[in-house]
């Protein structure tokens, strides 16, 4: 299945495959990704990613979220690697925790206060533990398909996990507001918490916009309850407000989760937080050895500076309407109907009647060719190095990335790799 | 409690107190040590560091592990540097992480495959997961007090965690057969991993070197039951051995996890394993958002580099009993008694009579008067940057404050912090 690939990645695929289980892991994996998407990178440049092989793409993923500035951003760098050079990490944490955490705070309306970690999952896993210890309660009401990680509470595939790891969980439909009602109804007085996702952002499925009167409804439900109302913001932090992203709804959880975007690529995550669960995330152990190392926590500062002082999300979302609109119009020239779902700078593109995704696989496929990267089945992301000249050329490459479309249309067959996701 | 700390570091940690749930937490945090211990840091440079006020500590802690060839070892932060510079990270891994896989494939012996991550707990984690995986079984054997991670089924405070999340769990006493094989029998047939520290590092007791024949039955045991045996190398690995830190034991185990000092700082850890495990590990679904990133993963390469061409392994050995032997002595002039357990150079320090800590506590803030950084109740590191002079000036300082220590004695008190530990 590799063997038309270049030489540089099918080599490192064939080293791989001796040293790394199934050769790659993980959501970076291109195992789920059309054949002659390219698995190794050799660098990124503000929009732009170089492959193994040298070939140059405007990256519709940034990274799959982290990239919120463009790669290499040079006032970011020079942060992280100041703080690198300074000896991190240490033996303790430095004053730039603090003053990130004040930044923080003083930036999202809900927080009173910040704690950091590494991964998502990490934030997400303390915002669990956290509203248990606060309300010492168990149960938790989570959206059915949504993504809150890869722990074994929360990993999206059961394998290596335990009935008991995911006990205590009840499910509901996002933005079906009875069906959330039934899930706390259900959760009776051992309610701890209800998790939500800022918009409905799942995989392989059309996403959806938080409708205000279910954000509303949760928020009701928790002070009801006396359980705390989690917004995972890990995958849309930044991207939609410089806020919680339920700020738009004008709800505020009692805590949010963060990572991804925050230092526009240097790892760290946080956990923030109201006064209403402060006492909870006092009492949990939670720790790592790199979690208090200042040089993503400068990066992350100097990210914060820009998403104050930059205009990137409204050029970001104006960018995203750019290619919703372009691709619209080019596609209906096909004779392709698109639902193009989501924020527009977090854009999901699936095709109409194209039930087990062979056109999606196919026109990203072609996408590719003409130097474009984009995502059959997983939310994109624009980021500010974008402009609209990346953006027309984007829709360009669709116009002829859609005409390859229709002449290959008789003959694709069924994309067989995701045969056991139909 | 903090009233006589110089300014910068109480300012620090009142700004905290209002954003940081606690003001700190974690293993950094300084709740349960000497109240004279500074929170904040400001630099570290080869095998000292700097606190927030400017005062520099010969570091005996190394930043809990990570130091392993000193703070800010130029080669390998330009490394990660040239890593952050191509714009890491990316949409995809780079060669780097085929090279780093190949390269603790052929550093460690029982290794046939690597899975990167970030913490030391998603390594745990990850090794947890595949051992179900792979034997298709729930039950693990773990030994008491020992620490593999902060994650719900692993934190060593309950807070915030369920009964379900410790659910299949058999705990017994490490070095001790008998109780190693009680717990598997009690297992049954649903054994699917033993874990096992390389060696007894317990927080707050004497730490202890394993006996091989321990280790050996704990291999024969998985061989019988068809369970995976786990090398928890996370805080030891590289420090005990050019290997995993049970070869020099002589027994592989299927699986070992790795962290800390892999990148002398940079934030990476690892899952390695046998071909014994490849499926498990291939069909979990595990992942984090900077999993892939390719700046330390160049640090781990470079500092690999360094593991194999100096003597650093043997100057920390020499070190740590030069230490080791300066203190004894030292203890024993001021009549004094210390039981100085572990690796040389993870040495744990605790006196005898001092079932309270009083003694360790008081020592502690003279030692620290006395710019030497040591730490009561946890075990320490030494690192390559350190060196004759460093240690002589310990033991010198040691001296010192082994003779306030003697003229204290009579009007110690208990150490209150820690009642709730006793």
């Amino acid at each position: 299945m590799t063997t038309n690939l270049p030489s540089n990645d099918r080599a490192l695929r064939e080293r791989a495959a001796a040293v790394i289980p199934g050769g790659m892991y993980g959501h970076l994996s291109t195992v789920l990704l059309p054949d002659d998407y390219p698995q190794f990178f050799d660098r990124g440049e503000g929009a732009y990613i170089w492959d193994a092989d040298g070939t140059r793409y405007l990256d519709l993923m940034c990274a799959y979220g982290p990239n919120l500035f463009g790669y290499a951003v040079e006032s970011v760098d020079a942060a992280a690697i100041a703080g690198i050079r300074r000896g991190d990490p240490l033996t303790g944490p430095s004053e730039l925790m603090v003053e990130l955490a004040e930044q923080m705070v003083g930036m999202v309306s809900h927080a009173d206060w910040a704690m950091f970690c590494k991964n998502g999952t990490d934030a997400t896993t303390m915002a669990l533990m956290t509203a248990r210890a606060q309300t010492k309660r168990k149960t938790v009401v989570l959206a059915k398909g949504a993504y809150h990680g890869a722990a074994p509470w929360c990993t999206p595939r059961p394998m290596g996990t335990t009935a008991e790891d995911r006990a205590n969980q009840i499910f509901c439909t996002y933005n079906d507001i009875a069906s959330l009602e039934e899930a706390v109804a259900k959760a009776g007085d051992d309610l701890a918490a209800i998790f939500a996702a800022p918009f409905k952002h799942d995989s392989f499925v059309d996403q959806s916009l938080p409708d205000p009167a279910y954000a509303r409804r949760a928020r009701e439900l928790c002070d009801e309850a006396g359980a705390m109302l989690v917004v995972d913001d890990v995958r849309a932090g930044l991207r939609i407000a410089r806020d919680c992203s339920w700020s738009v709804v004008g709800v505020k959880p009692d805590l949010s989760t963060w990572g991804k975007a925050i230092a526009n690529g240097h790892p760290i995550s946080a956990l923030l937080g109201a006064d209403t669960a402060r006492e909870g995330a006092q009492s949990i152990y939670v720790t790592g050895s790199f979690w208090y190392a200042m040089a993503p926590m400068a990066a992350a500062l100097e990210t914060l500076r820009l998403v104050r002082e930059t205009n990137y999300l409204e050029k970001t979302e104006r960018l995203g309407q750019q290619l919703r609109d372009g691709l619209h119009d080019s596609a209906g020239a096909h004779g392709f109907s698109l639902r193009q779902t989501g924020p527009a700078q977090m854009p999901l593109i699936m095709f109409d009647e194209d039930p087990d995704l062979r056109l999606g696989f196919a026109w990203a496929s072609e996408m590719l060719k003409r130097g474009i990267y984009m995502h059959p089945w997983h939310n994109m992301f624009l980021c500010d190095a974008m402009d609209e000249d990346d953006i027309s050329a984007a829709i360009n490459a669709a116009d002829g990335a859609f005409a390859a479309l229709k002449r290959q249309r008789p003959t694709l067959g069924p994309v067989t790799k995701l045969a056991a996701f139909a």
